[in-house]
């Protein structure tokens, strides 16, 4: 199979949805971004690299992030994240509170907003042992020293952040929160504003194809706790179109509404795919065609 | 009918539940109150006032106070207010946010945190058309200058104040807070921080026994107003319990768990209860039990 | 006061709104009553009984059965009742399941369409202890041996009754309705089909004004539990409306998708309006407003 | 690798759990189970069929049995199904009807037992074009013609059903039930009531690890078909252990309150074990144990 001529067919394919679907309006700085772009990176275990049209703009990686949170903080102390957020899948919007209002303030899982604050303020207590953050991760797994936090992004997202301070508050007073409020947000809000381009994501994403090992050899996780992050993206990563992307792309992945998505063939590549036009349930419109496109040409479904 | 007599007979009748029930937990400073206390004021529309037990002592005012800024928000701006926020009973716990979610930020009614943080907000609103606080009302209509904030309880409050921050912001995410959070939380407190006894608080309550008219001929509110706001009371003063009272007492009335409760007999007077043993609802043990004495004495009930 | 000057005036002030409103459309039935009607009856506790316009005219009594059904089963056995249906309002639906799963298969209160089905199973549990039915005591307090039941109402209801049968199946998988499903929803089915005319509604309500006496001196209920009913029917009796109907009118009250309301004026009167036209919240548009416009004239209001 | 010896291995490796869990005690037929036993067979796409224990011992398939009506219901008329029945995890309880009414009578997907009601609904009204029943399947897939409804627990399960009634009666309410209520209870019933062993059920499994092609060569659904009732067996196919399930094992699979779990290796096999006890969530201890095992012991996690 040469990659790069399937990638190259699947470009031509979804040409005529660039443009499509609408940009994320909430926060101005995302609402900015021209639309007509898109890009996508397969990156293989075998240290191969593939590309197509805008693979090295940077965009905002937003709930990308919280793939890498979580694995940052499983392989800090596995025992602890998993008392403090569910990992099922959970049938509501991403930051409903009235679902952990039910649970009493543990999140479904560790993708919901709910659960990735909870993973963010445990990262914060684990910081003295020297866990990296998520930066330092995805500048060592790229090789990319330069990546870094887009500032305006950042201010634009805290300004706009109540529902995301509702949940922290509302999950300190369930005692599922340590850190104080405004630590835990700013942690998460520079997570999430990071940018970063295709090729660069679809490589820091490698480890999870290859059973938790990163690019330079370093076991980032063991097998079992891989497994356990590709699972958690397969079933929980799409919010409410979980299923859908099951069935129409059959792989792991997780989406941000900056318009990317990563997604896990496991043991054979990492892909990043990018456009900022989003469908009805907020994941890249034609990021999942592409991919969709992608599985079809190449079986690299699951299913 | 000699209303000295017959609150001294309901006095002998709730001696034996004297420190029953539990001092609120959540707040340190109210978990100090001696429980072994006792009080109750009867305030008529003629001018009478009637005591016995501690009714001179000064409790927290908690929830109470938010009858007090209802009113004063109705007097303000009666249609605005209406808009921000219901006024049907809830079904849910006080500090709900998942009833709030469904209901897309409009809480059920003013009563509900949820409910007072917007009303508090539409007050600072209209601070600059010199509609007065709550202190301000409670100092005028009790005459009594030296009502105050307590200090130690405000600061434990806020610092205990999750749930309420969480409360705002969300809110704030549906465009139905227009001041800053802090700002709207520290008014709210304030006014929840009052310490003020029950001869005060009583005749204070007066003008909802008189058609809106306060004890110096104000008219505070209009006789529909006025109404709303007892209607209000009967329907959702006593969160969960708000049935149970209007069978056992059969008036409108208002409880805060510093043990204290209002209630209004409509042209007749106002009454206010304390101790600070709460039952399992929330609402002072003692005072439900002696407001029932009472108006099986008296035949107060409205039903 | 002259109480036929009242109501005539009444009647006149509300001319305008006759035929205004939607006659209930889910039972065809129901959607075939000619809209440009209304009647009202006042019955007061000295005997004295005063109409206006279509007082004679049968119409559906459907929910006001409710009240009657409950006074019942508190006659028969109060404990049992109150273990198996709350007293509280319930901010929710009145054919809600959602909050009935909350709650364990406990209905918030003996108004909505779960807990009436109790009362009504809890009723035909009773039989064997002379209870007499809804429509006895109606025929008895009215005095009007020709009330019956309408039989192509409770036919058209049965055939479009998925949503009651859920919600008697639902309770009974939690334990909480003993008899067979078929025979509670034909009770309530019947209950709710009978036809009965203003004035002889208000007559038969009079019991509830009158601390549970009967017409006829019979205690149907201690003064302790009539007021119960009272209460019940002044925070629940209008679904989301309860708050909105004791502001406007400010007495308890029982309405119905018949377009009947029944109020309560505590040892005064029992008052009877009917006009098919509903408003959004399903009850009688004309209604309300003949009974805002009674209270306000007649200064019954309990607040 | 010996598939026989992995087996064997498993076998050894779950035999302390063999007893361990809970029967389940709903139905009287079920819990009337001996709970010390235990099968498993493995069914490959070549042909081959490896079993230990009690794998020729037949069990109640229950919930397993909505994996095929699923499928045949697809299989008819793939558009229709979908837009009756959502395929996104649930995040509430199988039998939850408070979603159901936020969803407005749309399951979330087809193996909730309201989903399942549906599609069952939905093979009734294809009955005329010779759909075959999930009993006719099964006979043919696995070519055992013995295998039938164990009529016992299908009335026990019919006198114990009042949830499944009401589930049903509510889903008419919103026009999402065609057929009679009763008609499709029994329809349901009788499918969950099959009696089948391990070796049967793995095999009649197989088409869905071989891209939807049947033992004989029918192609019962298409790849993409196929991929689709894979993927709403990993993301829904365990309740509240999706996730669990998708981490331990890392396969498509479906469990039932019988005991029994089928799971799916696609391009590779089709799994079946049985053990009677369940754990907390409801699925087979021993089962998801030995699943683990197998999984742990071949690489076949498809993750």
């Amino acid at each position: 199979m040469n990659l790069q001529r399937v990638l190259d067919s699947v470009y031509e394919s979804v040409q005529p949805l660039i443009g499509s679907g609408n940009v994320a309006e909430y926060i101005p700085r995302l609402a900015a971004v021209n639309p007509d772009q898109f890009g996508m990176t397969v990156s293989t275990v075998d240290g191969e690299r593939y590309s197509v049209g805008d693979s090295s703009v940077e965009f905002s990686i937003q709930s990308i992030s919280k793939v890498f949170s979580l694995a940052l903080a499983i392989a800090g102390d596995d025992e602890e994240i998993w008392a403090r957020v569910g990992r099922e899948p959970s049938g509501a919007a991403f930051n409903s509170l009235a679902q952990l209002e039910y649970k009493r303030g543990i999140p479904r899982n560790p993708f919901m907003n709910a659960g990735a604050l909870v993973v963010v303020d445990h990262l914060i207590s684990l910081e003295e042992q020297h866990v990296p953050s998520v930066l330092d991760f995805l500048r060592t797994e790229s090789g990319n020293e330069s990546i870094s936090i887009d500032a305006l992004t950042a201010a634009s997202e805290l300004s706009h952040g109540d529902r995301n301070a509702a949940t922290a508050h509302f999950l300190r007073s369930y005692g599922n929160l340590r850190n104080e409020v405004s630590a835990v947000l700013d942690s998460y809000v520079n997570q999430c504003s990071i940018a970063i381009s295709c090729e660069d994501l679809a490589t820091a994403g490698l480890f999870l194809a290859r059973d938790g090992q990163g690019n330079h050899g370093r076991e980032w996780l063991t097998e079992a706790q891989a497994k356990r992050v590709n699972a958690v993206m397969l079933t929980s990563g799409f919010y409410d179109a979980a299923g859908e992307f099951a069935y129409r792309v059959g792989l792991p992945g997780k989406s941000g509404v900056g318009g990317g998505i990563l997604a896990i063939v496991p043991d054979v590549c990492s892909i990043c795919v990018w456009g900022p036009g989003l469908d009805a349930s907020g994941n890249s419109l034609i990021g999942m065609a592409a991919l969709g496109e992608l599985t079809d040409r190449t079986g690299w479904s699951i299913f």
